[in-house]
């Protein structure tokens, strides 16, 4: 089967300036300078391989338009909006942690990655596209209300949430975030909203160092809405497909969204840099099965996907292509030439100290059927 | 305490060409060109920390001289000398396995790897200086004898350890080698060789995915002098110590060598690429300091440290300075710029299920002292 | 008076892969890996600025379709076409001459490069737009019928200009060349046919360095159809211009083409490492102006870009939007942020040696006019 | 003859951050980032050259020391100096023309490149080597007393001028400048200075645009102490040997040196992207040789070359080392692999156009021997 998948994507995002870093360090009189972690190229090779292999010709190109204020202001306050704005207009600004630098004019490409997602989101409930994957940079999924960081300017998703419930009148929203970092941002503006679900996969305590514990599940009416699932370092593809089994589905379907976006960063693959972990393309091409299927089940095949993290730039470009061939049903054949060694790792089964993780959010997910 | 530390680097070792493969796989056409993961980056940025640190005026700079054909050849066959001598006469050649790739010229730049490995072995030997470190690149300790593999074209260490046996009549040699990847040349060429020991920690089946399992254990009247820990991806300071302690310690005192080669790979270190372990700057210094106060115990203090991976262009230059100030007593106050998010993982603290294969190899290493 | 200007670009131009060529030369034993010149930056930064500065959504994208065998055989031996299939079938393969590398699968990209200059070359014969620029890679104006050179695969101008004839029934082409090298593919293949008439503005003897000769004016009846102008190097924009309107002009108005191609490199211009010239976008809008508009007077607005050198990668994507905009009549307002600088240059006004060989070719360019 | 030539260089040097920028431009929402032209791989890649090909072990290695405030008060203003530290505690600081970006820490190895100088200097006049080379950056001969510019944030040169007159009782220096841009720093700073000789060789107005004129000559008494060789674009190896011959010889014939001072940059030479000049490493190698053996005639051999720009990665490495070979004396063997591109190009002899500019300051030149 296949389906009109929308696809967003613009050269601005690849000028998104992030510096001379040393990864994630910046440069000083003991740190030699060097690329940011976060640099176009994982990004930009993505989309040149959804070119190169064909795919392109089968998904509906979507142009993204920049977010308004009023965009963001449904999300973040004033003050950090002014904020953002105002170092763009420095030659080196930061989104507020001291570890998110952008360079002049980074404003304009963080509206254009939140407006991308609006984009993307805007198809998917006009019914233009079935689904919809926008392939934005910076990535969203830190920033909070108040507050950039994490490489993350203004929250992508959020902002497309935001828009959705004022302009199409979703309510309500889950959201499932499988980038290795934790996505304290989606949380943390959700915590009170009963009508936002957050489930977030993430590698235990990795960034931010003190969010995403199975404990934190939401406040007030909302308890129950949040879900961690705080994987140890070194899981792999079985403990991400036992976690979408025993935790995204049912959570899910105990849920039963409207519309389903995802937080879709790859640094939980095979040699990223910054993840611990060791995803391959295949997972990821299942996960994203089972969540288009899902939204085929629960929110009229509403789903949309706007890309988190991944710094890989020879390995993402698979997973991305994986996700988006289980997107749009339409196989390239490009096989993923990483797959003889990655594929092959020890690390895949399921370890029994991840089924215990997997173990506890699946209890909280399935509570998630009863109580809503 | 401070000692004198002898330092190999030359900038040949940054011209070795590993051409625009895509991390690990070589480009085509559905291939993007990129650099490969074993490119100059990593080491050049750790010999310029070195220098700009300051360390450089506490060390002893040792000058490397080209590996001769007769010292090769108590190693390798004749027909792998002559495999990459004429591969080297190509613009691309590759050093056995297709994976492997290198320029013009390599042959020379391999043996003067081999030959930094003998330079370093031989100024410990004659008392020139207390220990060694030798920056070489190409690594060398997948290659066999009869073929190179996974980056290697030469067997550094064992070249080293031959010429030493020939020209200081050594013979009680321990390898301890903490890679990543599997130590699968040292052991296959000593596998028969009752009087080296090869200690390898690797992350399990990582690289070669068939070898360096706990069962490997050396031949015949070698059985016992091989040991493996082959830890689960995602391990980190604690497991590594442990092994240290647990397995390390007690089978070197079990062997007693004469002279102790370590095979420096920083690629289970946070952040490395193609590893997927945590492993920071703090562990390998501890690692070092134990290996130089075993040397003291066992082998006089000769010690001699060969470079193997290591892929992360930003963080490998802090582990080799941290064990580079761990073997000379030196300390230049540099911190570790990443030390405020690695070192606090949850991924540090020893598992049961490290704890385990640590259990198994312990075994061995006891075994060791009452055998040989 | 705005047009609509066709526009050919493609991802998989970008994966064209020149290796790890120092510059020009290959790396050795003394000769440090780096980049080629002829790196996808330039090329890639042209589309992105195009595709940034909104200009793109005012021309009409154009999708390169391959060459097809029998279209290279009409420019092309067999053996030569065969030589770039068999080498692309190596991990490194060249084009001829031993300075052209290219990567597996570059056979493909040669197809497609050549396959876009068709495509550009189709759209504006059938009317489906007005003009077209062909930013395609690898370049093609050194190509000769049997061989390979200065990185050319495949003579991508005369290919297109040979379907055109067999699919449109066009016969009397101009083929304008402003690359700093002399289009000696183009002259060669050409030299005995008096129904192309081959113009190219050159740095003297840059490369090749034995052909591009005042003196080299076309072979028996087609003499006088070829016409150099081998600037001295250090020419700017007055020298360029002055070119145009002396030679350019009255050789198209003596010709009277039915159709215009030009070959389109931007290494005439400043910063340019391998160019010695110091052209600047406004001498380049210029010449396109002229060129459309003398393809308005002459061939019914029939002309047609492919893109050939050009390997600043900062300036050229200036350079190629001047020409875009001339093309395409939309302005975008993106000022040439170099303009500062480069405008300035004393080297601008036309000198006395330049204006020498500007006279000597203006004389062919005359006499074209009462011949033809 | 072979000469003893110390050699500066350090790590610290490759450090020095100069951004994102577009070439020469900021990156912005209309530049897309890139790389500065000043950045670390030219110089970084001729200190490479210089040990692979062995030549180091000719040569004096000279430990940099970082010059003090005192050293830098000579010359710069307390204002300036403390504007360079301020701005050195940014993440991005500016030199003072707001295209000369540099990193934090960058006061750091300013200090060090003009300590280098120093450094390289004082060697020479006590006699420890013979004569020096200070591959130093960030560069110096744009910066004036009380601003920095084109890249350079210290004098490096008058400071260390005023050093060596302070410290060694030196009076009379000639500073000969062949980089292609205009040595205006040292031609303002020393232009009431009838004891400093400053003759710089440049393009024609290409930076600063508005200094370099053959009518600027000096003020007051130190009227005919400057001399300006603006040759036009386009210049090669013939017009700088006339240079060479006929007006730094006899200048500094004329003016009688007791030390002589070399800016040495390459960006004269062919393939450099800034300069429009086609100088090839034989015409570099001629230079200094006669530079050497004007020091060996006219102030006891004490020469001292410190290194301004030159932006080609690929080409400075040949020219420097035609400039060590030619101070030392030894030869490596190591041939110019441009040469047979670069050496043959109509662009070397000298043309009447660049005669007339020689002959200009051939007149200042003679003068100088009659008037001081
Ligand atoms: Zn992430
Ligand atoms: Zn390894
Ligand atoms: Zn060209
Ligand atoms: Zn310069």
């Amino acid at each position: 089967m296949t389906r009109n998948t929308g696809y967003v994507w613009h050269e601005r995002y690849a000028w998104h300036d992030t510096g001379t870093f040393a990864g994630i360090v910046p440069p000083g009189p003991m740190v030699q300078p060097f690329h940011n972690f976060e640099s176009p190229e994982s990004k930009a090779r993505f989309n040149s391989l959804v070119e190169v292999s064909g795919l392109i010709e089968r998904l509906t190109p979507l142009r993204p338009r920049p977010a308004t204020e009023e965009d963001v202001l449904r999300v973040h306050t004033a003050r950090h909006l002014e904020h953002i704005r105002s170092q763009s207009e420095q030659s080196v600004g930061d989104a507020g942690d001291g570890w998110s630098p952008f360079g002049r004019g980074g404003y304009g490409i963080a509206l254009l990655a939140a407006g991308g997602t609006i984009s993307a989101t805007d198809a998917v409930l006009t019914g233009r596209v079935d689904n919809a994957y926008a392939l934005v940079r910076p990535p969203g999924h830190h920033a909070e209300r108040d507050l950039g960081m994490g490489y993350c300017l203004f929250a992508n998703i959020p902002i497309a949430v935001e828009w959705a419930r004022a302009h199409h009148g979703v309510e309500r929203i889950a959201v499932v975030d499988y980038d290795v970092h934790h996505g304290n941002g989606t949380q943390r503006i959700y915590e009170d909203d009963q009508n936002v679900l957050a489930v977030s996969l993430h590698q235990d305590s990795l960034f931010p160092q003190d969010t995403g514990r199975v404990e934190e599940i939401g406040r007030g009416e909302a308890a129950g809405t949040t879900i961690n699932l705080p994987l140890p370092a070194g899981s792999g593809n079985g403990a991400y497909l036992a976690a979408f089994e025993r935790v995204v589905e049912p959570a899910l379907r105990g849920f039963r969204p409207e519309l389903i976006m995802v937080a879709s960063g790859f640094d939980a693959a095979a040699v990223d840099p910054l993840g611990g972990m060791t995803v391959t393309a295949s997972a990821y091409r299942a996960m994203a099965t089972t969540l288009v299927e899902l939204a085929d089940e629960l929110s009229g095949g509403r789903i949309v996907f706007s890309h988190e993290g991944g710094y890989s730039a020879v390995y993402v470009p698979y997973c991305g292509l994986a996700v988006l061939e289980a997107m749009s049903g339409h196989e390239t054949g490009v096989p993923d030439p990483y797959a003889f060694s990655f594929e092959n790792s020890p690390a895949h089964p399921l370890k029994s100290w991840q089924d215990e993780v997997i173990s506890h959010a699946e209890v909280l997910a399935r509570q998630l059927g009863l109580v809503v």
